[in-house]
């Protein structure tokens, strides 16, 4: 059974907040501190360019992936990490349409995240073979896929709504079309239990700022399924990705399986934060997860739906159809939210009227959520977030 | 005038070593741990979501880009921060090629870094244009450059030997017959003063962990001549180079200027370290730079061929032909360079032959280069270097 007692002591909790945006920024775990440290000072510091060798970390994107691996049911060596989510969203694509050189449909769906829509349009023109991106509703996919479709590419959780998609079903649909899926689980690795093996993906991606806590605009993950890794072609052909980095070929040469997704110098100070982040896992059974986690929101819609009149849950209710985040719309969602973190309550928004609540059990308790539903009522029910103040903009939320 | 005894207490720098290698990683700066603590306790750990407001995040990239944009001669604005320099390649031959569509051939030469001309080989293969990389000798491109060039793309600064491009005048002609020039700037930024302005450079990119000392993997940056910012057309369409990334609409629109060339969530804690490591340039000036660079590799020249008759001089012999670092050739180099690690003296090597040395003014005095040359000089008469566990390869050297 999960100690969330125990992993929540893992973190660096500010006084006075009651944190539900987890989901966009994890918080900073102890342990991060001292492994900046080391990394800086043992490592770069004192051993300059020998730990490279000494400290191992030409294979630190390997061995951080080998971690996240177990976390979305990814066999050992088919995950590595580095660059950003929007690069490996590029990468898994490109690979992927390669594979199907003679179809010329991406389908993904308006719930996929913008920067995976943007990334498949400026790809899909840029290889100039007559690609079309094809968005439809989420609710839709699986109708839409058909033997024109080279590539089915979803975001698993919606960052909106958290709506979940079903992996395994969209899979199989897409494999039985004879298309392939590239998955991104930016909203749902380290939310609930994921099993890519099981659900036969064939490309994978994500963040790790977000559930996995590795930190602000930490590095990202890919997993390539063993099947296609030896055979997908990396259309960033960087130094790292090569077989052989240091004999400065002419030529590249892919090196074997997922390493070939590396492409430049891997940031070693952000992969030594995000691998110190990680150790939270080691404590953690992803069922025991999902039980609080569903444990957590249930709580908080209860709480919201009986004391707070004036919002809408913009989320599915049935906890299965949701990742581990809560969203309900009200018309004056930023605003609202605004008072909300004036009150140690924060959470955030999405235009133009969600309010967006994550639950991460790792560091948040059940009755933080009770508190937290309490504060919305009151600021709700006092009009206390129609203050000048809570209107103005920042530039991000 | 630059005092480079108070910029190399800046550094820190581990007893009993002779650190010859700032060309490939750049040193500690002390003030990077204390950026790094805080960014990690004040800003991420005390302020959550909320630092890319408070702290300022979102601009970060930018800030620190206009820092590196005044020691390359480019104007405030006109460079951005994040990603890998291969990423950043990748992003500027794509732009420059999209803006000279007409023309099939992409001009480098068998002096750039490996990792440009694979990133320039799967780029045109990608792009189904029937592009061509053409490459020629480095004292060939001069005359290879004609009207089929799109893109005549070029590193500075050789990595192996140390010779200097001349910048103006290869975009002068690059100009003359209608090429756009993209110059990788990884072995002259810091290195030497560089004025892309002046030579008319349409793109610039380059790598920080080497003479900027931003650390292991640091973030590259990308430079855009102002007359191309609001032209260029991203082919890494990320969220953070949207015109506005939280309006989250389903249509990209570039960013102005440079901005568009951020991609993903830009890594806030190494970029943090990077601008702690930028700090040291404010005290310096390049002319001053560039005159020590000289006084420190043409003394480290004079010491070698007076005492080591072993080895034979790689780089140009012109000191202005040269950037920051000069290389000598050996037949078992890389045992030597073993050797003179083993005393305390760091440089790397290249394969096959090449010893390689990097003269770094900041942190890095005449007696030391002078007792480096004396310590050479002693483990190739003495023939120390040829030991067994001189001649076992590491990963990376």
């Amino acid at each position: 059974m999960t100690d969330f007692a125990a992993t929540r002591a893992l973190f660096h909790l500010p006084e006075g907040v009651i944190y539900l945006d987890g989901n966009s920024l994890g918080p900073l775990p102890v342990a991060a501190e001292a492994r900046a440290a080391q990394v800086l000072r043992k490592e770069w510091g004192d051993r300059l360019i020998r730990a490279w060798n000494d400290a191992d970390w030409t294979t630190l994107p390997a061995r951080v992936g080998d971690r996240i691996a177990r976390l979305i049911g990814a066999p050992a060596g088919s995950v590595t990490t580095g660059d950003t989510l929007s690069i490996k969203v590029f990468q898994a694509l490109a690979a992927a349409l390669a594979l199907r050189p003679e179809r010329r449909i991406v389908l993904s769906d308006t719930g996929n995240f913008p920067t995976d829509l943007y990334i498949a349009d400026a790809l899909t023109q840029a290889l100039n073979r007559n690609l079309e991106v094809k968005v439809v509703a989420p609710e839709q996919v699986a109708n839409a896929i058909d033997d024109s479709v080279a590539v089915v590419m979803l975001t698993q959780v919606d960052y909106r709504t958290g709506r979940l998609h079903d992996m395994a079903a969209l899979t199989a649909r897409a494999h039985a079309a004879g298309a392939l899926t590239v998955w991104d689980l930016a909203h749902s690795a380290g939310a609930l239990p994921i099993d890519v093996t099981a659900a036969r993906a064939d490309f994978a991606v994500g963040c790790t700022y977000k559930y996995l806590n590795g930190g602000p605009g930490a590095p990202a993950f890919i997993h390539v399924a063993p099947e296609h890794a030896d055979v997908a072609q990396p259309i960033l052909a960087g130094w790292f990705g090569h077989d052989a980095p240091f004999a400065f070929e002419r030529g590249y040469r892919p090196a074997p399986g997922v390493e070939r997704m590396r492409v430049g110098t891997p940031p070693i100070v952000a992969l030594s934060i995000l691998d110190a982040a990680l150790d939270a896992w080691d404590h953690v059974d992803m069922a025991d997860l999902r039980a609080a986690s569903i444990r957590l929101s249930e709580r908080f819609i209860r709480e919201v739906e009986a004391h707070c009149p004036q919002v809408t849950l913009a989320s599915p209710r049935d906890p299965h159809a949701r990742g581990s985040q809560v969203s309900f719309t009200h018309p004056h969602a930023y605003a609202v939210m605004q008072a909300l973190i004036a009150r140690g309550v924060i959470g955030d928004v999405r235009a133009p009227d969600v309010l967006r609540f994550g639950f991460t059990p790792l560091y948040l308790t059940e009755d933080e959520v009770a508190q937290a539903a309490a504060i919305l009522a009151d600021i709700l029910a006092t009009g206390e977030w129609d203050q000048p103040h809570f209107h103005q903009r920042a530039n991000v939320t």
